[in-house]
């Protein structure tokens, strides 16, 4: 029998890739999202169309609501910064303690599973400054998730895999694409039009851009016309 | 100004007691409670009612839905257990994950908030077998969390109260009354009755009557008539 392993799934290009990691790795993928309060709804429809075509053996969406505390341009009415990725400062559209929800979810769903292995596509090069998406965050987590639950308590070992880490976009891409990755399927804008088009703007559609450029192939993704 | 507390709120004994401890030591408390699929809303009424008597100068309800996992009697429609508190055993009301998913909450409005304090009610005696009430899982979150969030990046230091951990039942009882806490405003029965009223026999209210019992004082929370 296959050993399941938790995906944190947005739709996008790192957790897209990350599933199709896992499958490669022999893991049955058990594909987990979450619609917080971000303000488009486009991200959770491409993630619900895509999960189980992409290899998901279930998908499971869980809702909550970040706008109640706000503090992030994701989850409030602060404006999507569109002039540039800043070095050396976290931006708006970091969202408090995001990853640490996420990963709190995906490590309930592990221990009702029975999966010992929850994976996360962070990234340590091009992260746009989340505090929550570095190495030392992750080990920790792992470190405080195996004594959170009965599996720690039963002597099992949960690991927390991050397996684009410490690739660069552009290697992400290429990986992904020997894994057969249709990345037109993937949607990474923070602030598409309403029909879903990318902005091309915001962080996340520069590191995307650039990436693609850096691999050498164009981005099948479609883009507002500028 | 008054320093700010996250404070995981139930409208139970122990988080009631954990508040007021929290303000006795001079914060100003910020309750967070979670309406999470339980299986009664009694508690969520409790404590909407009496956050802010009990002193809490804000008060966030989160809303997410734990009965898409399953894994616990507390979420689904497995029996709540009557027959008294079995040792060195999880027993059936545990929810995987929960504290960890209520910390990261609380983690993300203390973010928000610009606190570095979070209250959190757990007991490492009468604590009901739960992995997730342990000192060394506290301890591991709290190194986490200064990981996990700007406030770590930015050098200031949160950290994770747990003022009940080493106490009994009948010692929490006895500091709540010296902090002029009314016990009857409490609720903590896993499977009250549709009017409130406590079981009596479910393991929460058993610890809760042998601590008023330990105590020498008598419980002002009503009982179904036995």
């Amino acid at each position: 029998m296959q050993k399941k392993a938790v995906i944190l799934y947005s739709g996008g290009l790192d957790s897209t890739t990350c599933l199709a990691i896992a499958r490669e790795q022999g893991f049955e993928p058990y594909a987990i999202s979450f619609r917080y309060g971000q303000r488009h709804s486009h991200e959770m429809e491409v993630a619900k169309r895509n999960a189980r075509p992409m290899g998901a053996a279930d998908h499971l969406v869980v809702d909550f609501d970040l706008r109640k505390m706000g503090g992030s341009a994701l989850t409030s009415d602060l404006a999507v910064p569109k002039t540039g990725v800043e070095e050396n400062e976290i931006p708006v559209t970091y969202v408090p303690a995001r990853n640490t929800i996420f990963l709190s979810f995906a490590l309930g769903w592990a221990e009702v599973l029975g999966a010992f292995d929850i994976f996360i596509g962070v990234n340590a090069l091009d992260y746009s400054g989340y505090p929550d998406c570095r190495p030392e965050f992750i080990e920790a987590y792992e470190k405080m998730a195996n004594l959170a639950t009965k599996t720690g308590v039963e002597g099992s070992k949960l690991t927390i895999h991050t397996p684009l880490i410490s690739l660069t976009k552009a290697e992400i891409i290429k990986k992904g694409l020997s894994l057969g990755i249709d990345y037109a399927q993937t949607h990474s804008c923070y602030d598409p039009a309403e029909d879903g088009a990318a902005c091309g703007l915001c962080d996340s559609c520069r590191l995307r851009l650039k990436g693609f450029a850096e691999a050498g192939v164009s981005d099948p993704a479609r883009y507002v016309k500028g």
